[in-house]
């Protein structure tokens, strides 16, 4: 599968140059960089036998023609954040091209359709909001998002309208679900999980469900040399309990993670007790029910420890989303493909957000992640091996395999 | 004593009115505000009997004449922080210029004179460095200093001269300490120890010495949703462990102070793992034995911290100053002159610098503090009573008596 990995690698080497900055990857929703991605991804889309379109959001939608009236949807996103790696969401979109290039180049047909779609939005960079693409597709979009404005005051309306499509027609545009069989979508894992178990590829088990919270312990500010230790109410040092709560609670809770990203101390200065301490808790879970009992022990345990200093407390929930599930069967089916590449099965949970989780309420979703190098993502560090990209393509051809054998038992 | 301190906090409250600012007080160095402040107290200083000179960085000195050789000073500084309250400085020289009107008041001739030294920069607001006024009264002036620019680009050295003063003469400038008896400074305590102990006025016992160090501990950014818990190395995690480490140290150590009052994640963000935590620490004590060890103490454990968890840590020594003793024979006097007014003498550390500090380098230093609510001061809300400012008066009084008795003795 080397042969056709390298030529992923390099599509994904050529997409990163499409970019709205010089020097970086910049690509974020229906800018001029991204309508050239799309330009050329239809090109190979194209070149691999596959009929093209794109929808009233500008998700690019490559149709490979199967025997059987059932279709098999593929895919991932084509836009980025700001300073991009090459490989976040694109290697998902070159690895189904690939399969397909293969089926092509072969000339097979499988007895049932392929569609491989390629996401105009998942990141949100433009619009502060993730996953317009694969909602628009699933059917799921939300008709007050249009009214978003970017920074420069454009509306998601009139971007929608800018890239070619309708944005009337985002809501009903929804794919029908009846004759699909179900989507698998391939990702770099962001994470070091695969990394640390020395394997190339792995399979997601649930999309993480999330709780955002916003925290502020108030105390009592005053001058750093003249305020004794025993009278003092310190914010910084309640935050700093909890923090260390934080880690100890998501470490006893198998599986999960809870982080407190940013901390802010007020008035700030070197020589005064901090009076006031704002931070963040992020809370990820796949088992809803687990991470609620820690959003639930952690909230009293803030509670405890600022009774304790005398401080007061504020918990802001800020948003929360549930965890998705990956289909069990598609998910079985991918896990035998990965055995038929000669690779121990790992399952794992996906901490980060994806396409699959919009696809979730349309149809079975499975995910197949690619070790990434030290996890890093979001990042033009963000690397994989050619190696591992094969082992993918190689796993994404006995998926294909699998689902036709499972095909012809129904 | 009320009708002096009505008087005295009369003026405090007008000369809060002197100001750089409408509607608060800020009163840099060598300001149109402090040329009228100068003004407005030399002519209280002329009306309690004393002559008056401006000397050449601008400190206000008033002499009342003794009928012996030797001198003793009182006084504290005229300038302000920004958004100042009314009494931290100001009643030090409001207080001493009382005593002396009330000797004036009466006729009274002591043993020896009385200067009142009104100084001109302590906050250091203008330069972004303290005790300009008192370090040239001391013949300490650092010369470097000279070159220091103020925010419009202006340099002290300019600053002197549009003074009235000459910039080359502020290092022989000095005053000689062989007719000094000491010096005696009144000042608001900044803290809430007096409060506590339900108590007018204390006795400065030393101001504090002080370690200001910068951290850092450098850990791993990541992905808040992927990277699980255990291979973490999460820079807020180690810097919240240290946090308390400082204040369990801290509260270990009898009258120690030290503080966590700035910290900062990077890249500082909800949903990454902080890869990098700057923070401050404030440590203060009036044993400078007891402070470094404190200080040796807390580096030693941000290593382990910092090791513990994978981490890189910075450690960077920014300022240390010594502990300044008040002197004890004059401390002794003015404990009297407390126990004289039927006060309970209760000794404490600064935790402030003050100007009493630099005159230690050149005559036995004492101060008194006065209870401040709530130990707020750098602040409007800065608040002291008629009836403590009474009683303040009347100690100084009495400590002039002493210091009579005291030379009529030797």
């Amino acid at each position: 599968m080397q042969g056709i990995a390298s030529i992923v690698m390099e599509c994904c080497e050529l997409l990163s140059n499409v970019s709205e900055e010089f020097g970086a990857l910049t690509r974020p929703y229906g800018s001029r960089a991204m309508r050239e991605a799309n330009k050329v991804v239809s090109g190979w889309m194209r070149g691999a036998g596959m009929t093209v379109s794109q929808d009233e959001i500008g998700n690019l939608i490559g149709h490979y023609q199967g025997t059987g009236e059932k279709t098999l949807v593929l895919g991932s996103h084509l836009d980025t954040v700001r300073d991009a790696g090459k490989y976040d969401g694109i290697l998902g979109v070159m690895i189904a091209i690939a399969c397909v290039q293969r089926l092509h180049d072969r000339g097979e047909r499988l007895p049932f359709s392929i569609e491989v779609a390629a996401f105009a939005d998942e990141e949100g960079l433009r619009f502060g909001t993730a996953f317009l693409g694969s909602s628009v597709y699933a059917g799921a979009f939300d008709e007050e998002l249009l009214n978003l404005q970017d920074q420069d005051g454009l509306t998601l309306r009139e971007a929608v309208r800018a890239f070619g499509g309708d944005p009337d027609a985002l809501k009903p545009e929804g794919r029908r679900d009846g004759d699909l069989l179900g989507y698998c979508e391939v990702h770099i894992e962001q994470g070091p999980v695969l990394e640390e178990h020395d394997l190339p590829v792995g399979i997601v088990t649930a999309i993480n469900g999330q709780s955002r919270v916003g925290l502020v312990f108030d105390g009592k500010a005053g001058h750093a040399g003249t305020v004794p230790m025993e009278g003092r109410q310190d914010a910084l040092c309640a935050a700093a309990e909890f923090v260390l709560e934080v880690e100890r609670a998501a470490k006893a809770e198998p599986e999960s993670v809870a982080t407190v990203g940013e901390v802010a101390t007020f008035p700030g200065a070197a020589n005064v007790i901090p009076g006031r301490a704002e931070f963040s808790l992020d809370i990820r879970h796949q088992d809803d029910e687990v991470r609620e009992r820690l959003r639930d022990h952690l909230k009293m345990r803030a509670e405890e420890i600022a009774t304790s200093r005398g401080c007061g407390y504020e918990w802001q929930l800020r948003q929360e989303t549930r965890a998705v599930p990956t289909d069990q069967d598609l998910s079985d089916l991918l896990a035998g493909a990965v055995e038929d590449s000669g690779i121990a099965v790992h399952r794992l949970p996906s901490g980060a957000g994806h396409d699959a989780a919009q696809l979730a309420g349309l149809t079975p979703v499975a995910m197949l992640f690619v070790r990434c190098k030290e996890g890093i993502s979001h990042n033009p560090a963000e690397s994989v091996t050619q190696e591992d990209v094969g082992v993918a393509v190689e796993v994404m051809d006995r998926f294909l395999e699998r689902v036709k054998e499972g095909l012809s038992l129904s």
